[in-house]
């Protein structure tokens, strides 16, 4: 498989790309992916967890609300992962995600995930090579489980953003009174270690078994559009039915 | 490493095995095994899961309330794993078990396991090979987790027991007022399977990464002495030890 080099990708839209043309190709997919999550849950034998990965202001919020705005809230639940609680430490650090794994005819979003634990935890050193490793091949494990076991179809975006654009969003949670409660003095000195987490999303990127889907994300609609599209996609693969009454 | 054949190993206690000697070092055991739990809860830094796995009637709850009887009920708790729930066949079938691994400090018994999902499930036909295959490495890889991410020492124990002396105990259940609510007319039914069960049984402990242990349990005498030295050894390998207060 050929290695990604983060640098190497844009993080915008194309330049070609018709900006009120993919606002309405992104309406038509959210309302087509809204419909498949009906069938999804009526039919009862698959089921999707989204895994949504990036930097701060990244944009995964955002994109739990645009996509999946037409799925009913039994159907799809987001699950955000914070710092770990004293119990979740006492445990193997897929211990409190292995939980959070949907159900047959359900949708999980995973706002940050499993992941945090070989990518925040690698930047700050508070696990060695030979553990971060380690992990990995759990996580690897972990996957394939869910996949062959629950028939769950696991999708991970990586939300590639640029250091530039999420300085500017950062700033607008000081300064706009409906963003403030995001603001987080933490989040700029995070962002001073912006070389050390690319390397290890690098390393994640091209060490995962399942792949992962890159989407540039300075562009709010460009950014939709592509996560909604693989999600459709998926799901148009996927083809769930709504079952129909025995014949008796 | 050895492959190991069920019907070459003893059900019964060594033909020079001292019972009332074997009896004196059990209660010597068990008591030790109860002092070690306490400095391992006060530490909160390590944790011990014991799978007990065995055909009905093979004493999987006896061990359980004889070997750990001088544990305190902070520290140790005992989980059956029964019939799977709704909830819990729509996930994979390590979800359920995953939830009850011990936190840092603490002792947990699993009655039956996630081994029931390669076993009764193999006998009765309900998953194939290939399916049976990838829980096999699901599962050495779950337990490998439990090991090196949250410092759980994993102690299998499958306990070996002839079919005469589990007809015997069956028996008893039907017959003994104390006893008769154990009893479940499914399990006669269970124990004609008995060479396939054998046959499965051999197969996970020989593909197992974790080794197990197989304690003769015809003699209740000698399978508790068997379980209690074995725990009571790992414990002291493991060597909890109450923190102190810091200099200052």
């Amino acid at each position: 498989m050929k290695k990604t080099i983060l640098s190497k990708v844009s993080t915008g839209a194309p330049k070609n790309a018709d900006k009120e043309k993919i606002k309405k190709e992104t309406e038509k997919l959210v309302k087509e992916i809204g419909e498949w999550s009906e069938k999804l849950f009526a039919e009862r034998k698959q089921s999707i967890l989204i895994v949504l990965q990036g930097m701060d202001a990244s944009g995964k919020d955002g994109i739990a609300k645009n996509v999946f705005s037409h799925c009913p809230p039994l159907v799809i639940d987001a699950h955000p992962f914070r710092k770990p609680t004293e119990e979740e430490m006492a445990h193997d650090f897929l211990w409190r995600v292995h939980k959070w794994a949907p159900g047959k005819g359900l949708i999980k979003i995973f706002i940050r995930s499993h992941y945090e634990d070989i990518l925040i935890q690698r930047v700050h050193g508070w696990i060695d090579d030979e553990r971060a490793s380690l992990r990995l091949e759990s996580i690897n494990a972990f996957e394939k489980l869910l996949q062959y076991d629950a028939n769950t179809t696991v999708l991970k975006f990586y939300l590639h953003i640029s250091q530039k654009k999420q300085h500017k969003k950062l700033q607008e949670r000081l300064e706009v009174p409906e963003k403030q409660w995001k603001y987080n003095p933490g989040d700029f000195e995070e962002s001073k270690l912006w070389d050390r987490y690319m390397h290890y999303y690098e390393e994640v990127i091209n060490g995962s078994a399942i792949p992962w889907h890159i989407v540039p994300v300075d562009h709010k609609w460009y950014r939709d559009y592509t996560v909604a599209k693989v999600v459709c996609e998926e799901l148009r693969k996927m083809a769930p039915t709504y079952p129909t009454l025995p014949k008796e």
